[in-house]
């Protein structure tokens, strides 16, 4: 025997990579820990394909011709490092071992470094899509060794998604943690996204008091244009699913919303490398917040008020929505965008930001039109240092602006939170401001603490105190 | 020879505890690395001083009576490892070894489990005030070792700030890391009023047009209210300070803000505890933008629009300048309890959350009457699960929300970022929510990744998932 890949871990993503390669015309074979579960995929879901079953690492391995390519699909985290250990002595300098799984970048990172002692070939690749993309066509961000990548890189090419111009959603992105970084940067994207299409229906439906079906309606007719999105086409879909008693089915789901944890990676990895990654992190802390439903239930006893009535100028409102989750799913993807340009100075990755755009257009979460929008900007400048600097998207902000205002301060009569949407605009008024008040909380910090600070009128490599309490002289600080 | 304490480190901070303990009766030896700073500190600042320099570690730990007591000043990081090893050789079991520095908690936290195992008594202790509280009076948070603090407890009793009532800002606060988390909390805390006194200044000034002068007096007569507190009164006096062509100082400040790191911290910690820490992590971001100083002036240039009029309705807008922070601080301040309660959940702490309202009443850069207000709605019930359920703070924000509600839709108009105030009302209004559109975010989890969802009118403990591209039927879901 002489497979191309070997697949080792089989839930439901591992499955379904597997059936997609096999349907690509690879010669796959399959191990699971538990062997029963080898037995029951290969009997059932992939009875119909050429698909090797191992009982065994070694025979796994053995069943490969080479250089070998080993592609895992297991829970991120310790059993990551488990089966490396596991496989490392069966594998040969030159093999090729893929994690294909959702692993923090940085444990990436460190696998990539390790394995390269051994002369094994490491990659981490992003896989989104879920498991329908992971069986018929994920988006895929493949990171690691730039030597593995050439040898795999017709294989998924094959099993990945492809946009409208026929262009597979796959490519490398770079070295070492970077196709995980990538994979969860769109993550944390991802939670933004949703955020805002919930803010958008509740001003829709609180704000607005509209019927759900309108406000299906309205999802529908919204992605025909710039916000044509696979989250706003299923949003609109949700809204028309009932109960037999003819109630929204949404209206009997539990708001408590779960996360697996790249969200918080992402907005965590923004703190730390000094990003305002606000948006992402705002939609975080509202998934926290949900999930308190007994404390929300006991202070909304507490610090209720009686509801404000709808308001009923619908048409311009309607539009101001509009505008509002346009203008801060620009903001939101510019400020991820910022993270992966601070993060490629930092990891020393060599990102080329309209060609992951490119990943995004088909079969992840996130994809959009909007995305083409995007690659069309590093298009006209590879160099763009933030999407707010193309033409665009600064006239699309500017057009959408003063609907955007309209849309938060209606959710502040309204009493309905706008954390997402309200947390953009005051990144855009900050952002476009030259001038910020954070003069006062510099001197604060001389005041309290002789943190020194910097003048605007003198060179800026000097560093300057002033006698706050006493006589108010200003003295230069060497530093 | 046996002196009471040894102080390692002669920094700043460390020069002004020594300082401190020798003006309480404390028999004081000091140890610097750099023997010159030693030489020079006994020789001048600690010249009146019964003060015993040493030059040698072993100098240092023989001059003392046991059980030793030795207080390290040092900067956090691997240095605090490095000397804990140096001293470690040196020290016999019941000695105790004090880190007063900026310590990450989780650091304390090994540390402590790590020494106990040498029978040394480990201490972690927070001190906040800056170098005039260090020597004057600081703010302390003890944590560790609990067998470690009856011993020393009256020697940081001495020094510490104390309140009006003459209570020392000085009490037990909890084990292993207790002290550093709790300290960390007050640091994110500080971010968090500075940026929201930075948000009102900005609206008064470019909001309502106001005068420096108008300014500063408007502070100062907040001062004398529910805001009373250290950092809006040194923000009236840089608010007077002019340069020599009359021109305010403040306005000649470079406004990018640094930061040292504890806020961050504590934003990153509350991400990972699952806190909805949302007013100081905006506060965070709001600093690290304030930094892209150069990034902003383009932007500016792209993005700016012409300057609106400030609104002349001044005397309703000012008092709803005024609400709007007290508003917001208090949900500030709510959210830091929050993340406490939690974190004591996490790490089995026994916080007494009036105490550590009492701890930095005095000595602190937040210290404030607000803190006293918190310190009678923990008298009235020590188990409250947030301030918001308070009668004093749930009656004080329905009071200040329609002010509030003005003041951020003030900015909204005048293209003022509002970072923390508009973060804070989201917050409120979610918070108070008993239902929030996330629902929608499970049924969209639940669409493209089979995530389920439960529903608010069966038993919760049961999962669903709907076939929402199939025929939309609902099934339970074994998990």
């Amino acid at each position: 025997m002489s497979c191309d890949i070997a697949v080792y871990g089989l839930g439901v993503m591992g499955s379904n990579i597997a059936l997609n390669f096999a349907d690509h015309g690879l010669q796959v074979a399959v191990y699971n820990r538990t062997p029963s579960v080898t037995r029951e995929f290969v009997d059932n879901l992939a009875a119909d394909q050429a698909i090797t079953a191992c009982y065994s690492v070694e025979e796994l391995i053995g069943a490969l011709s080479t250089p070998r390519v080993v592609f895992l699909m297991a829970k991120a985290g310790r059993v990551v490092d488990l089966i490396i250990e596991q496989l490392g002595p069966l594998l040969e300098p030159g093999d090729i071992l893929i994690d294909g799984g959702n692993s923090y970048f940085q444990d990436t990172q460190r696998r990539w470094t390790q394995l390269r002692e051994q002369q094994i070939r490491y990659l981490g690749v992003g896989i989104s899509g879920g498991e329908e993309g992971a069986r018929h066509g994920p988006s895929i961000m493949p990171g690691g060794d730039p030597a593995a990548w050439p040898p795999v890189e017709d294989m998924f090419r094959r099993i990945a998604a492809r946009a409208d111009d026929g262009e597979p959603c796959c490519r490398w992105v770079g070295e070492g943690g970077a196709g995980h970084y990538v994979k969860m940067i769109h993550n944390g994207i991802e939670y933004g996204d949703m955020q805002l299409i919930a803010e958008a229906w509740q001003l829709m439906r609180d704000g607005l008091g509209m019927a759900d079906d309108d406000i299906a309606d309205t999802f529908t007719e919204w992605n025909r244009g710039p916000l044509s999105s696979y989250l706003v086409d299923i949003t609109a879909d949700i809204l028309r699913v009932r109960e037999a008693d003819g109630s929204l089915r949404l209206d009997h789901i539990l708001d408590a919303a779960g996360q697996k944890g790249t969200g918080r990676w992402t907005a965590a990895d923004a703190l730390e490398t000094g990003v305002p990654l606000t948006l992402i992190t705002e939609a975080v802390f509202a998934r926290v917040l949900s999930s308190m439903k007994n404390e929300r239930i006991a202070a909304s006893a507490r610090l209720g008020r009686a509801p404000v009535d709808a308001e009923t100028d619908r048409a311009p409102l309607l539009a101001a929505i509009h505008d509002a989750l346009y203008a801060s799913k620009i903001i939101s993807y510019a400020q991820g965008f910022l993270q992966m340009r601070e993060a490629a100075g930092e990891h020393d990755w060599q990102l080329a930001f309209g060609d992951i755009a490119l990943l995004w257009r088909a079969g992840c979460i996130i994809r959009s039109t909007f995305l083409d929008d995007i690659k069309r900007a590093f298009d006209r400048d590879p160099a763009l240092p933030s999407l707010l600097f193309d033409d665009f998207f600064a006239d699309a902000l500017q057009q959408a602006e003063d609907g955007w205002r309209e849309a938060v301060m209606l959710g502040i009569r309204q009493r309905i939170p706008l954390p997402a949407m309200s947390s953009a605009l005051s990144f855009y008024d900050g952002y476009r401001s030259a001038v910020l008040p954070a003069n006062l909380l510099q001197a604060q910090r001389d005041y309290f603490g002789a943190h020194t600070y910097r003048r605007i009128d003198r060179d800026q490599a000097l560093a300057w105190h002033t006698h706050w309490t006493g006589d108010r002289a200003e003295v230069p600080v060497d530093e």
